[in-house]
C-alpha cells in the first residue's frame, strides 16, 4: 500500500503566525492549503503554494466555512448552493496561486466542521461533488475512510469525481470502521512509538488493530498527520521512517 | 472604431442588493464582476457568471482592495506583494466560477481605490499586470484612456499583456486628455443627449471635445457606463443605440 | 394592554441600504439596532441611534451571530462563552453610540438565528440573559411570547433581568400559543385589515384567535412587524391607527 | 516624573495566539487592549479585562482601522466621520467588557496607522477627540510626546480631553524632539542597558539624551515597550526595575 502523509498547512493569518510549514513540507506528501475562509490571507496562500511546489508536495485545497474567528470549526447552517459556491470559490482562489508558479491543485479536503458535516450529511457531501465537477474532474476528494467507503465511492462517481480514502494514525477505530469518540478516553493513541507500529501495519498488511484487537481492514490512500506543535515535527519525521 | 460598454456587475453582497444586473446584462458587451472584496460574495458571484454568459457579455474580473464596508473605495496602503496576492486571488476566484460554467475571464478592471492608485503610481501598475501576467497572458488590463496610454502600454508589453482603453463618457476631459477633476462644477456631464452625442462623435470621428472644445483624440476600447440606478437603464439604452 | 411596536432598523451595511428607516421611526415605538454583526456598521449605527432619539423610540440592542454575508439568518455552532461574549461586545458597542447622543439601550433583542436559538436551547437563553445581567440589569430581553411564559420568565429573574414578550401580528398561532409552522399554507396571515382586527382585540381583549378558533391570551409587551419593504409601511401605519 | 509602562495587549484573534499577556500583564501599569478591528474577538477582549483587572493593570482602548488582515498597520483614507464612528464603536465594545467586570477605560490610544494619521492629521486628531469627548470626558488620550505637545493639548482642551504623552524608551530622538526616523541605522537602541539607563534619566531627571547628545526634555506620562516576544519579557523586567 502506498501511504502518502497529508498535513493542514498554510494556515497563518495576515500577522499571526501558525504551524511549521518551513520545517514540515519536507517530510510531507500532500499539503492541505488553507484558502481564507478560516485561515490564510492572499500573501500566506501565494507563499504556501511556492512552498509546496519547492518539496514536490501535492497541494490540495483546504475549503472552509467563512468563519475566521472560529476557525472553520463551527458549523455554519448553510444552504447547499452556498456550500457549492464557497467551494468554487476556494478552490478558485488556490488554483489562482497554482497556475501562477506552475502548478495546480491535486485534490480537496474539506476542513474542520465542513469536513464533519460532508461526512454526515449526503446533500453537503454532493454539494462539494458538484463544485469539483464542475471545475476540473481531475481533482479528487478526499474523504475519512470508514465502513460506508463504497457508498461514498458511488455517490462520487455519479459525479464523475475519485476520492482519496485517508486515515487518522492516531485514532483508535472500532470495529466497524467508525472512530472511537472522543468521548472516550481511549480515542486518541498517544504512544507515538505505538502509532508508527500501526502505520507501518497497515502499509505492509492492509489493516489496523480495532480497540478490540480484531483486525480492521481500512483502505487507505493517505495518513492524516498534525504540524502544528514541535512535537508533531518530531512525530512526522517518526512516520516518514516508518513509511519507507 | 469598435467601442464596447463595460458596467460594474455583481455587486451585490449577501441580502443587499445592488443594481440593475438583470435589466442591464442584455444591453452591455462587458461586466467588470466583483470578486468579494469589495462587494460580492460567492453565490453572487456564480449568479453573476451565469448571467454574463447568458447574454454573451464578455466577463471582467473586477478585483479591489479588501474594503466591504468602503466599498473599495478608500485607499488602503498596501505592499506591492499585498496587491500582487489580492489581485491573483480575486482573479482566481471568478475563474473558478467562469470555469464551472465554461467560460473565462477576458480581462481585469481594478475597482474603485485600487484603480486610481494603479493609474497614479506605476509601481502598482506593475504589481497588477505582474498578477495578470503570471496567472494568463491572454486576459488583458483596462485602465482610463489619458494622455500616456504610450507609456502604460509599453510598460504593460513587458508584461505581456494588452491593454484595453476605457474613456469616461458622461466626463469632462482637458485639452491634455485627462479628466476634469470632480473639484469643478463641469466634471460631469448631466445632458443625456449631450453625452450620446459625444459617444457618436468619438465612435464616428475618434475624438471628444474636450472642455475648452478643442478635438481629443482618445484611444477607446470600451465605455464605462453605470447600472446603479433606474435612470442609468435608460441611459445605458440611449448609448447602445448611438453605438449601433 | 399597552402594546407597543417594535421593528428591526438600522440593517443597512456600508454601502448597501435596507429598509426605510427614515419613514418608519416615527411610527413605531421601539426601534431594534443591529450591531455591526449580521448589518450596520459603524456610521449606520451613529445614524440609526440619533434617528431613534429624534423621534423618541425606546433603543433595542439587536445582536447577532457573526455573519454578515448571511445576514445573521444561518445558525452558528458557538460555545456558550463565544455566545456571551459576542452578546456584550454588540451591546457595548451600540451603547457607545447611545452614550454619545444622551441615550442608552433599553432592552437587548436577539437577531435571527440567534433569537430562534435562543428560544430553543436553554443554555443559549442563560448565555444571553448572563451577558445582560453583568452589563447593566435594567436592560430587558425581549423574547417571542408562547405557553413557556412562565419558565423563561423565571430564569431571567434568577439573572435579575425582566423579560419583554413580543407577539407577531401576522403570524398563525396554534392553540396552544405556538407558532403554526411555516411549513402550513397557513402560517403567515395576509389580509392587512384581518392582522390590524387581531391587533385591536390583543390590546382592547387580551387574546387572539388562535388557527382553530380558540381565544388564545398571550402575554403581550411589543408586536414585531417589518420594515423593509414600501408596503410594510403601509401596514405599519394601520397598525398605529389600530393601537390607538 | 512618574512613568508608567504601556503595553499593546490581547492582541490574539481566534485561534491564533499573540504575545505573552499572561506573564507580562503583571509588570505593566497600562494595557492598551485590542477591540476586534486589527486583533482581538469577543472572547479574546472578555479575558483581556479580566486579566488587566486581576493585577490592577489600567485598561485603554486600542482602536484601529478596520483591518485584521493588515493588523491595522495599512492607512485606509477614512472620511473623518469613519473615524469617529469606528473609534465610538471600538470604545463601546470595550467598555463592554469594563462594565461586565466592574472596571472601566481609563484612556484611549489609537492603534498602528490610525495612531501615525493621528499624529500627522489635526483633522483625524479631533475626530478621534470628538469620539472620545461624547462617550465621557475623563477617559484621556494617549499620544506620542514631541514638540509640538503644547499644540495638541490645546486642541484636546477645547475637547474637554485631557492628553497622556508617552516616550518610546528604545527609540533615538532628534534635538528638536521628533523620532529619529526608522530610515536610519539608529533610529533604534537595541542595547537594553543603554536603553534601561536612559529611563533612569528620564524619570529621575526629566530628560533623555538625543542622537547628538543634547539634553531633551520630554513630557513624559508613560513609556511604551513591546511584549510580543519572549526577549522583550526579560527587558520589560528590567525597565520595571529601573523605575521603582
Amino acid at each position: 500500500m502506498n501511504l502518502r502523509l497529508n498535513c493542514d498547512m498554510g494556515e497563518s493569518f495576515g500577522i499571526w503566525k501558525m504551524g511549521y510549514d518551513e520545517e514540515i513540507m519536507p517530510y510531507i506528501d500532500m499539503a492541505n492549503l488553507a484558502c481564507g475562509f478560516h485561515a490564510s490571507d492572499a500573501v500566506t496562500m501565494n507563499k504556501s503554494v511556492i512552498l509546496a511546489k519547492k518539496y514536490n508536495v501535492l497541494i490540495g485545497a483546504h475549503p472552509a466555512y467563512q468563519d475566521l474567528v472560529g476557525f472553520g470549526r463551527r458549523s455554519i447552517r448553510c444552504s447547499l448552493e452556498e456550500i457549492k459556491s464557497i467551494v468554487l470559490y476556494q478552490i478558485g482562489a488556490l488554483q489562482g496561486f497554482c497556475k501562477a508558479h506552475g502548478t495546480s491543485i491535486s485534490y480537496v479536503k474539506p476542513h474542520g466542521a465542513l469536513y464533519n458535516d460532508m461526512m454526515k450529511d449526503e446533500n453537503i457531501f454532493k454539494a462539494v461533488l458538484s463544485a469539483i465537477s464542475s471545475f476540473d474532474k481531475n481533482i479528487k476528494l478526499m474523504i475519512l475512510s470508514g465502513p460506508k467507503n463504497e457508498i461514498y465511492h458511488h455517490t462520487a462517481l455519479f459525479y464523475g469525481i475519485n476520492l482519496l480514502y485517508e486515515v487518522f494514525a492516531d485514532r483508535n477505530y472500532n470495529e466497524d470502521g467508525t472512530l472511537v469518540s472522543r468521548m472516550n478516553e481511549n480515542a486518541v493513541i498517544k504512544d507515538e512509538l505505538e502509532v508508527a507500529q500501526r502505520v507501518t501495519t497497515l502499509k505492509d498488511k492492509g489493516y489496523i488493530l480495532s480497540v478490540n484487537s480484531q483486525r480492521l481492514f481500512l483502505e487507505a490512500d493517505s495518513l492524516c498527520i498534525h504540524g502544528d506543535n514541535e512535537k508533531a515535527f518530531e512525530f512526522i519525521k517518526l512516520l516518514r521512517k516508518a513509511l519507507l
